[in-house]
């Protein structure tokens, strides 16, 4: 653990923030260029392609199992960010995982409010399993927004009788769009990525006069029972910090199978500084484990 | 995961609940038979002893690190149990974490209230430090009030201004002596194992008059910043669900490196049936990596 490696990075932040609340397309072209600066390393091949009907760009590392998938829910507060913006983290998460990645291109509002994002991550799912792989051999993984919508997404497929993957990783998860975690104004000053305004803003763009706490929005309203095992990892200066110790704690009263790891000092989806931050690499080869010891479990 | 063995010991659990209201001298004796029921393994080597003044009982398990120990705090409402009845599980977390163990004695209320208990679990820790071992290289461990003795401990070595140890690792932790998690009334159905009268009724013993919320007897309630990396593994049938759960988020908040395993259907310290009980074996290798991780990076 580095608190060279840990100040460089918030420092990097701070300088050029995202800043939520500025015009959606400036937002949207900058968002892309900062993600861009994550490469796709040389050796992973990418596919743009559809699944269910929706596009998605496929991700095969070397030597990973051709029988094995992650279904990967992107985030940038359900209005900004793309499966090709996403390629970097993704296709780390494949590697750790042993398994293919097929990152999900969502609709984003407010040119498509909620639920599309929800539709079009179970019709993904849906064109998975169609494709002839079994849930057992799928995890579910999402960052910020997409941490939420792999929850909101997992409580869907109960609604529509589908069944649930092996497991589920979500990184630094949004699921209270109500922004009721004590952490919102306690983490403010150490939180050098997320605003309060600015999230509020988005998720107003995402229910488009909806209820925010609708637990297809919000999960950490809903009824997790029959959820498989969830890891959930976040750092401890986000503001969003409380949403992950709350989502674990809801999920565990729900008898759902929970490992909540919380990695003090870093930001908002640490995950994505793979390379330059130990506990980036960290957290990832956690996740890694964690997806594969589930997948191997349901093969046994 | 074994539905079967874990039905199987829910109904042991329910034919001989140990009721905490009963006679305490009666409630002891039974206490110890049950402990007994966890053999010590043939090559494990006990020895009584004395650390910092403190009565301990030291396992000493073949092929572990001869200058790692895992400080060990017993369960029992902080007013039965011994070092003497714990040595079953104590040796298998000493195994898995390849570090002798050192399990503490600490003096039990009524007969000696709060903070007798933390101040003997301070007195044993000066004393392994004095023996010669460096705090990177011992870790806490503690089952139920000895979970929560594990935390109040960690935070009265920053009141003495005493090194923290490497890492430490709590089951079921006791750390809320107010009994106000939303757990202890909506888990008491399926909680086989401990009732909050019973539990209600031993911490007005330990706390004697005090305040319950007293941060060294309810950690839950101290500040926790500087703590070193905590592992808190519980099951989720039980009463004190919700101590673990808001534990992880509290320690979160200030900054300590979290990890929270919630183990669906089991309950209370379910770690002790581990050989019997899949989830409980898997729980202590987890715990064994947890504090193996620690001891190691303490040497690097």
């Amino acid at each position: 653990m580095s608190q060279r490696q840990r100040d460089a990075l918030d420092a990097l932040l701070r300088e050029a923030p995202l800043d939520f609340e500025g015009d959606l397309h400036a937002l949207r072209a900058q968002f892309e260029e900062m993600m861009a600066a994550t490469p796709l390393s040389d050796d992973v091949v990418r596919t743009d392609g559809v699944l269910g009907g929706v596009p998605v760009v496929t991700l095969d590392v070397p030597g990973t199992a051709p029988d094995a998938a992650v279904l990967y829910l992107h985030g940038g507060a359900y209005t900004i960010g793309s499966a090709a913006a996403s390629v970097g983290l993704a296709s780390m998460v494949a590697r750790q995982a042993g398994a293919r990645a097929a990152s999900v291109d969502y609709r984003l509002a407010p040119e498509h409010p909620f639920p599309a994002a929800v539709e079009d991550a179970v019709a993904a799912y849906r064109g998975l399993l169609a494709s002839g792989l079994s849930p057992e051999r799928i995890a579910f993984v999402g960052e910020s927004a997409g941490g939420g919508l792999t929850v909101a997404t997992l409580v869907a497929l109960k609604r529509e009788e589908l069944p649930q993957p092996s497991s589920a990783a979500v990184f630094s998860p949004w699921v209270d769009l109500t922004l009721s975690g004590a952490s919102i104004s306690e983490k403010a000053a150490v939180d050098p990525a997320l605003k309060a305004s600015g999230i509020r803003l988005r998720a107003g763009d995402y229910v488009a006069g909806g209820d925010p706490a609708d637990g297809l929005a919000s999960p950490l309203f809903a009824d997790l029972t029959g959820l498989p095992p969830l890891l959930i990892q976040a750092g401890s200066h986000e503001i969003l910090l409380d949403d992950a110790t709350r989502l674990a704690a809801h999920a565990a009263a729900a008898d759902v199978a929970v490992t909540l790891e919380v990695t003090p000092g870093v930001p908002h989806v640490f995950q994505g500084f793979a390379g330059t931050l130990d506990e980036a690499d960290e957290a990832l080869a956690s996740a890694g484990r964690f997806i594969r010891t589930h997948l191997a479990a349901a093969v046994a």
